[in-house]
């Protein structure tokens, strides 16, 4: 591994300081003169028609600047997947419909949060009620209610994978099984609920803050549904508390502070409660997920046939690409000579589910690390040893899926039996203790152009200074992953300067240069890195130019930027300061500054991701017998993220992986009844505590990723899906229970371990 | 003249929306959590040594959170004068000495306003009063009391220019005559008092909102006193009410609000009070000036000697330009074919005199035009008709001081004489009632680099969209006087769009490209204009390109953009949208923005300004001659700016100098009694009021500066300058008393009128 003296190093977060003294400046700590608050007013029904809306009441309240219905919007569409526009399925306000129990129907600006709340109470809507349906396998029926015109049999989105021949596949098998896993919705559950401030100014801009993964998304389509100039609109992300998949679209209360603010000439704030991000909040996609594998006898794997069926909810959001990667995921990790792969998006009545972290895989591979784990042991394999048979390696390829480059999943797999004490403990089996084993690939960053950007994926704007700083400029968002924190740390490393040498500014549309997606699919590090490394390129290029001037060099000298300095390689005799290099640079062009952009679009890299991480876990678990209660003893992992550019921070994504797995697999879970949501606190809401955490140690095995800054690739998603499998199947060696319908409750243990 | 669409259109200020409905947001409005309030300790006495300071009551008393002195800080001169490090003679806070009544000796920083000022009242200055010396004349002598070690006379900075050989001038004059003129102090008196803000971030770098016509003067020289790196400071201006050249420096308050943001980790706001403007504030130098002329009998000038005094008061502050410049202003306007100057800036235990609109042109002009009128009556030749005999015209060169492109001023002589009715109303005199005629000349920007800017002197880039907008950043400053709009109209023009397509980001020193000198020395819209205009032609050329390939047309057509579009020249049907044009040069370059960066330094134009303004201005008045009152009847000017890039803007910037130069010749002065300022409220500070403007008539005439942007020269300076000569010459005509000592107060003219 190459020496670096910054990337690797346990930096310190930019942001730690200032969050843990309480000066970060998040959405809701925006206060402006004249500033109103915002309520949304939302469907108490499934599915309806509006027949009438009635605000005259509310708008007559004193306090209330502004009531708007879908009526007075400009009624366009929009979505994520701007490439196919059928796909756009939502407005901001619903205009002639509501589909699910918390569909936007009217909004209120008054001049504190209490008025607009109760002018909320005094808005009448006269709904038709029509009849809904909840169910994928229902919605699919003919004779289901149709939510969408245009999505007959409530399919929105269909994809389809295939390579090799799966029929023949199957022929050739010795063993064949097919399994059907069913998965449930969960919440994000980011710490800061969704907020927004609107300002429009005199001109007729708007600057909007906001709480989100994505300005540059949110700047193109507010755009678009307020009917105007991309350019006209100016998107700051202050700090953000947490986003995991569900701030990378433009939300209804964008909208309305947008249009509000237009409409009043005041600014105005819409902030969150929690109950309204539980009960009718973004969720991961509930799936039923039917897979059918074929072995050899030795465990060679020979055939594989997914069919998912994705529960979307009322509308589109990122179920498009959720569809899409599901696929994508059942055909990694293993070599399937031949997969087949066909997924369905299908609209429900019910609050749309979207991105979650894992976008897909932890769904996916749910079902198929499951899956491995029970044809492990009808096969007689060890299940470590059946991976170890089929596993990926550098230079696969998979046709329109995966070009695989770095690859330590084998690694993986020997490093986490060897930490876990795998052989041992897996043989001797004591009754109500048991381990089991998981495995991921994800993606560092999605290819496929869903949003038809006309711009390169990410870029940076790096200037240099004579005073020895550096300015790093970039759309890039920081939603407390780190991400500020580990591109200045790669630009640091690349100009040989120190953290404190860097300024950063970051995710604001107007100043920041264009673009970058934001931060979803694990793309930043990767991406927004790649166009760092590039920008820096060319200011080296800059500096080493004028050193050779200087020390009048032979034009076939190497130089080098290290410890703060610019020189020969190896001669710091024949090299200046860093800023004497700039200072020099720009007096050889007559003063002008030292500046550079660079860009990076992923290319010959297929559809998918220009770089796959890969990772195993061991779970061990005991269940007490009496209750079915689950406890999580130790978890091992060892993953493949490729460089580490910030141990850290990559121990830290671990952290919160293992905590968002452990509450997937066994306790958090939003129930439904009737397309409501049932729990709506956090009180009923059973996300794990700082106490259930298990013990864990972690490994990242050393690869190289040659399309990744220095290396890496992602570390921050991935590890989210072992840990459901990885606990299953602990349980499930531990009592004789297999769960195929998660969350793994004590309820369905204990009913498990009767049969 | 060439057609233009946008440029030379009445298009309204960007600002005029934001600043008549209140929503412009100045430093003031600016309140940050947890903000401290700061005030100054100032000395109240004109010289002295300071022997201790004791700040413990001060800081024990509740609220107060930061009390510093100057033996607190790092003791580091500073000044603007960067090229001669010798003249930053000023530290933010007294270290060893006070130098005039209101240097400013210690600062406090409290929870409220009140607690601050009542901490000031509890620090305990002992001081050593040092005998002090408030007249250049006496300052100047050997005996004199030493303001500063190492300026022995007081004289801290000497110029002199000399081309011709003035002795052998004088031989062959006629007629010669030698005056001596003298002028006050005035105040810039600008509608927003100083204030500024300042915050720590984590990391330990500086923002600083100010008001300021300076930002990256502020920048740089805040961080030398603070013992910090340029970069990590950022200067950020917001809305500005005047400048006038009163907001140029670093100022004690800047330093004082970022060193406590930095000590106690808290928002630090200053603002000053009026009553600290006028008594302590900077001020228009006064000057004691000797002018020698000599003319042939019929007219023609043979030799000019001047030597002005400067009186700086206590620092140098801008006062070496001021030297510089009032010795360039003097052989101005005139083709003085021997010509010697010597200025000597000299300290006084005042109050530090400095830049203000007109920089030393309104002290030189007054002399130099006041003796014109003279030197025509003895000549017994019309004051109009001498000075067209001695007129610069274009192509005149004055080594080291002009190179003269474009000039009206012979135009101007005869417009104003033919707007006025000079003719009929010079000749038919009416008792009490007079006219009379004063010119002047202005550079547009300064050449001579004190700054030592390591930067082109203006920058802007331009970021082109597909939607058809485009954004300018510059560090350029609005203060007032409109230069976002006049940016934006010369940019719209060049590119072929309208206003709404642009949005402007200016004056912020982490944001906008390196770097700009500020609004001072009537220098924006030149220089800033020509980066525009270079930044506009690339992203040009990027587009031209784009449709050259899309049309596959020959290489040797013309293209332009147009009216939105972007075609060959005059084939609309060979073109595109401009948001097209871009979009098709962005695909060109996989997706990259298009994005240019244009830069201004005037070359090969000599030490003094790439370009001069010229003009006439009549005053014709009455005068009471039983009370001396002067009326201004009305006030015609011709005037050569250039091309006019936005008429109302320039009206705008001829009425302000009417109105300040009306002032400065009849009733404001700030009154000085043994170092101390009398005048203390805009009550004893007589500025004219808005019944006080004479009617006015104006003409531009028509010209084209080559060396700037569309051929625009400065508007906004110069026109200061003619109407204290032209009034005093109406008040000769109307009474025969002759004013060589400014302001023309009732009281001289009837003594005058006695003798």
């Amino acid at each position: 591994m190459k020496a670096y003296s910054i990337v690797g190093r346990d930096i310190p977060r930019r942001d730690a300081r200032s969050k843990a003294t309480g000066s970060a400046v998040y959405t809701d700590d925006i206060k402006l003169p004249g500033m109103l608050h915002g309520r949304i007013l939302r469907s108490p029904v499934p599915h309806a028609r509006i027949l009438n809306i009635d605000v005259s009441r509310a708008a007559a309240l004193p306090g209330v600047k502004c009531v708007i219905t879908g009526q007075d919007t400009p009624k366009i569409k929009y979505g994520n997947w701007r490439l196919f526009p059928a796909t756009q399925d939502e407005y901001p306000l619903a205009v002639d419909k509501v589909r699910f129990v918390g569909d936007e129907v009217a909004a209120v600006a008054a001049v504190d949060r209490d008025t607009a709340e109760e002018a909320l109470s005094l808005i009448r809507v006269d709904y038709e009620e029509l009849p809904a349906v909840y169910d994928v396998r229902r919605a699919i029926r003919k004779d289901a209610p149709l939510i969408h015109e245009g999505s007959p049999g409530n399919v929105s989105v269909e994809r389809k994978i295939a390579y090799g021949d799966v029929r023949a596949g199957f022929r050739e098998a010795d063993y064949v099984r097919e399994d059907t896993f069913t998965v449930h919705p969960v919440s994000h559950a980011y710490l800061e609920p969704c907020s927004t401030v609107a300002r429009c100014d005199p001109d007729g801009r708007i600057t909007l803050w906001t709480s989100t993964q994505t300005p540059y998304i949110v700047q193109c389509l507010l755009a678009s549904v307020l009917g105007m100039r991309e350019n006209d609109i100016r998107v700051i992300k202050p700090f953000v508390g947490g986003g995991f998949g569900g701030k990378m679209e433009l939300r209804p209360w964008e909208f309305c502070a947008a249009f509000m603010a237009k409409k009043t000439g005041r600014p105005v704030k819409f902030v969150l409660e929690r109950e309204e991000e539980l009960v009718f909040g973004r969720r991961r996609h509930p799936m039923r997920i039917t897979s059918k594998v074929g072995f050899k006898k030795d465990g060679t794997l020979v055939a594989k046939d997914l069919k998912i069926l994705l529960d979307g909810g009322a509308y589109n959001a990122m179920g498009p690409t959720a569809t899409f990667l599901c696929g994508n995921f059942g055909a990694m990790l293993y070599r399937y000579p031949n997969y087949r792969f066909y997924g369905r998006h299908v609209y429900t009545n019910k609050p749309p589910a979207s991105a979650m972290r894992g976008f897909g895989a932890p769904q996916s591979l749910f079902a198929a690390e499951s899956q491995m784990n029970m044809a492990a042991e009808d096969l007689g394999i060890d299940p470590i040893e059946l991976r170890l048979k089929n596993a990926q390696v550098p230079g696969d390829v998979i046709p329109d899926v995966a070009t695989i480059s770095s690859c330590g999943f084998v690694e993986c797999l020997r490093e986490v039996a060897r930490m876990s004490g795998w052989n041992r403990k897996r043989k001797t089996h004591k009754p109500g203790r048991g381990i089991g084993v998981g495995c991921y690939s994800f993606i560092s960053g999605g290819v496929f152009n869903w949003f038809n950007t006309q711009y390169p994926f990410s870029a940076a704007e790096v200037r240099a200074f004579s005073d020895g700083t550096v300015h790093l400029l970039t759309m890039a968002s920081d939603i407390g992953q780190g991400s500020d924190t580990a591109l200045a740390q790669i630009l640091a490393e690349e100009l040989g300067l120190r953290m404190e040498d860097i300024r950063v500014t970051s995710a604001d549309t107007a100043m920041t240069p264009q673009a970058d997606l934001g931060s979803w699919g694990s793309r930043v590090t990767l991406m927004a890195g790649n166009a760092v490394v590039q920008a820096a390129r060319q200011i080296k290029e800059a500096l080493f130019g004028a050193v050779s001037a200087r020390f009048n060099l032979n034009v076939i000298y190497d130089f080098e930027c290290k410890e703060g300095r610019v020189q020969a390689r190896g001669r710091p005799d024949r090299g200046v300061s860093f800023g004497e290099a700039v200072a020099m640079a720009q007096k050889a062009n007559r003063g002008e500054p030292v500046v550079a952009r660079g860009y990076y679009t992923p290319r010959n890299k297929g559809l998918v991701t220009p770089a796959f991480s890969f990772g195993a876990q061991v779970a061990e678990v005991s269940v007490d017998r009496e209750t079915g209660l689950v406890e999580v003893e130790k978890i091992w992992t060892a993953h493949d993220c490729g460089t580490v550019i910030n141990p850290t921070a990559v121990e830290g994504q671990l952290e919160g992986s293992i905590h968002m797995g452990l509450g997937y697999a066994l306790s958090e879970e939003l129930r439904m009844e009737n397309g409501r949501t049932l729990n709506r606190t956090f009180l009923d809401y059973k996300m794990p505590h700082a106490p259930d955490m298990p013990a864990n140690e972690s490994l990242c095995v050393d690869t190289y990723e040659p399309e990744g800054p220095m290396g890496a690739k992602e570390a921050g998603e991935g590890l989210v899906s072992p840990t459901a499998p990885a606990i299953a199947e602990a349980v499930y060696h531990a009592t004789g229970y297999r769960c195929k319908d998660l969350p793994i409750t004590p309820e369905k243990i204990l009913k498990g371990m009767k049969k």
